[in-house]
């Protein structure tokens, strides 16, 4: 008889964003005549860039000539489009990344779930709390955390760092080792970000345990500060103990396009093995590589025009993040992030869990949240908000937030 | 110190097409004169279709609106292509699959790949001998294969089903227990399909020991005799336990494009737990869907005039197939395969290794074949030629072999 994995059968419920659309579509079928908002799942709203959607209509033209036509392309990625992220991404920043460092994928969301892949069982992991659940996931798929506790919310083999109000968001080094620590900053769920220094700790960290961290840097593209680093790889010491996960979905508006990318340098051993032998060897037995209209498309990205056209875009929703943090400003509740990052994460009202928060607003102000005791323990008491959404719907949303509080 | 996935190290050598790849590189680099025509690899020449171009050129005119912009679709893909794959590919053919069985993805490599993160690691695992590497790579990637011996060219914990001329290409259920069974028909590499009986055979094996089928039917529209099954799911009891893998990549030539699917059966379970909930689970946490744009590409693949330039593509691969077929027929060299299959089975000249044929060809006739070998040790004294070249080339590169076997 096959043995399933069994590990599968200790994930609790379902996919945190399922459980919230399966909830705000049971509302909806209550209530037809509500038109709920979303600020909830990390989509993007605006349309892909003339930049973009030009390469992409010449590269299906191409696709239909016998000239032009792709078959299988680089498993990595093609050429054009490595180089053009190791010039524009890293280079421009003074970031020494050559292209064959670099992993042309399908998304931040692929990588960080198959990076496990290359890794052992037995590492420990350590994840921030609250955290993005598909480190989570993915590692007790892979039986790495160990058992779940449904009272605790939490998995006995992970190492949870609490990131809240108390400590500014930030996860430090713990005493304990952990092998393998996925860091992700700006953050998300918080909208917290990490300074040069913070990250020097954890390189160093790494570097002294022989840890690796898993650093996704998919939002770096809203920090506005210019001393917040935007890649591991500007701190010195990264290129031996770290791997990074970048994505085009809030870059470029890419959520339903497809493209990310992820960098593992070539001094990076664990070992004796070149990690990033162990990911080319993943990578060309289990994955056939990105459309090539979708990458002619993520190469538009960097060129002038495109550049120009995507930070119109970030700038759209950087103005709905200032939008709701002002607006939900004095209404009492507390309020952080949302000034580098895409995420404005919310305090609720004292007493309130974050699943009764998120129930209480969708019922009086009709807006989706993301509750904060999905991305772990140290989310109970907080709701996520995007800045994604359209900017008369974030508007409206935070009047009715405001209303609804004032109201209640 | 952080462990890695020791399975790694096991892998011999590089995957087989960069070891090809790389031989014809050296070739070229001390023979630049040399036109190379690769029959090699199953990559497809032929452009996309209009039907598929004209689909993705509105769909990529939507995702540059704000009303036509699609952000994250299902991770199962979208219901228009779900439901056109439940009709066109198995309602029209008799077979009943509901759209929530199959799951839309970027290529059946990935699924054949990724399939096994939802079983344990201690099944047993049968494939065929020869057989696509990718499903012996990924199961050693994942500590089902055992260690490797390079002198047997064979991993000690895998069942290897001898695939020669002596059996009619056809892999017989073993007396032995096997819990995972990875079948392709029309087959990779030697061309060879399985007849009703011989599937119903494997799917009273699996029902009687609990194994599961992996069945990979990536090449399903080459089939031309009316008798001969499409599906795993045409054979009765097939939905108890069994899954299917298919591929536009082959059937529409989006190798270049990537999209495929896997269907797995609602009345599927083992340990307890359905497998298709289990594959649900692992595609919404590891993987965000194919592109919009790619999926409303193969979905035109099943509208009437879709239907009908991807026959004439087809059609075209077959006549390159009866060009290597019948040109080689009187060259003394025995043939297989090649008839409801893009794969011609070449058996090498007496005394010939595959490598060493291979070598020999690449130099005599300035032709790339696939070295049987690279699939297992019972390819050994054979080559794989592919019908997907141009129809010149392929003219051209079987007349060159036929040259120099004479002159040889």
């Amino acid at each position: 008889m096959v043995k399933i994995n069994e590990n599968y059968l200790k994930l609790p419920g379902s996919y945190l964003f399922s459980e919230v659309a399966r909830r705000i579509s049971a509302y909806t079928g209550a209530h037809p005549e509500a038109k709920i908002i979303k600020l909830s799942i990390g989509d993007v709203t605006r349309p892909l860039v003339p930049a973009v959607t030009q390469a992409m209509h010449r590269a299906v033209d191409e696709m239909g000539t016998a000239e032009g036509f792709h078959g299988y392309g680089p498993e990595q990625g093609y050429p054009f489009l490595r180089e053009a992220i190791a010039r524009f991404d890293y280079a421009e920043r003074g970031v020494d990344i050559q292209p064959e460092e670099i992993f042309v994928s399908d998304g931040a969301k692929s990588d960080c779930g198959n990076i496990g892949d290359i890794f052992g069982t037995d590492n420990r992991v350590a994840v921030c709390d609250p955290v993005y659940p598909v480190y989570v996931d993915t590692n007790a798929m892979a039986g790495r955390a160990g058992e779940y506790s449904q009272q605790q919310g939490r998995w006995d083999r992970l190492l949870y760092i609490p990131c809240v109000a108390e400590n500014g968001f930030y996860p430090a080094p713990p005493a304990e080792r952990a092998e393998l620590i996925y860091l992700c900053f700006p953050n998300n769920p918080t909208g917290a970000v990490a300074t040069r220094e913070q990250l020097k700790a954890w390189v160093d960290y790494a570097n002294a345990n022989g840890s690796v961290i898993l650093f996704d840097s998919a939002y770096e593209a809203f920090i506005t500060r210019p001393d917040i680093p935007h890649s591991i790889f500007e701190i010195e010491g990264a290129r031996t103990c770290a791997i990074e996960f970048r994505s085009f979905s809030k870059t470029a508006g890419f959520t339903g396009t497809r493209c990310g990318y992820t960098v593992v340098p070539m001094e990076l051993e664990r070992g004796g093995a070149r990690l990033n032998s162990l990911w080319n060897r993943r990578q060309t037995t289990k994955f056939n590589g990105v459309p090539y209209v979708v990458q002619r498309g993520a190469a538009a990205v960097y060129t002038p025009e495109g550049r120009a056209q995507i930070m119109e875009n970030i700038g759209y929703y950087r103005r709905n993040a200032q939008v709701i943090r002002e607006g939900l400003a004095g209404t009492g509740l507390e309020c952080f992030g949302g000034v580098d990052a895409p995420y404005i994460w919310l305090r609720t009202p004292e007493g309130m869990g974050s699943w009764e928060f998120f129930d209480w607003v969708l019922d009086r102000a009709n807006v989706a949240t993301t509750p904060g005791a999905g991305f772990g323990p140290s989310g109970e008491g907080y709701v996520r908000l995007t800045a994604f959404g359209g900017a008369e719907d974030t508007r409206q949303a935070v009047e009715r937030i405001r209303t609804a509080l004032q109201g209640g």
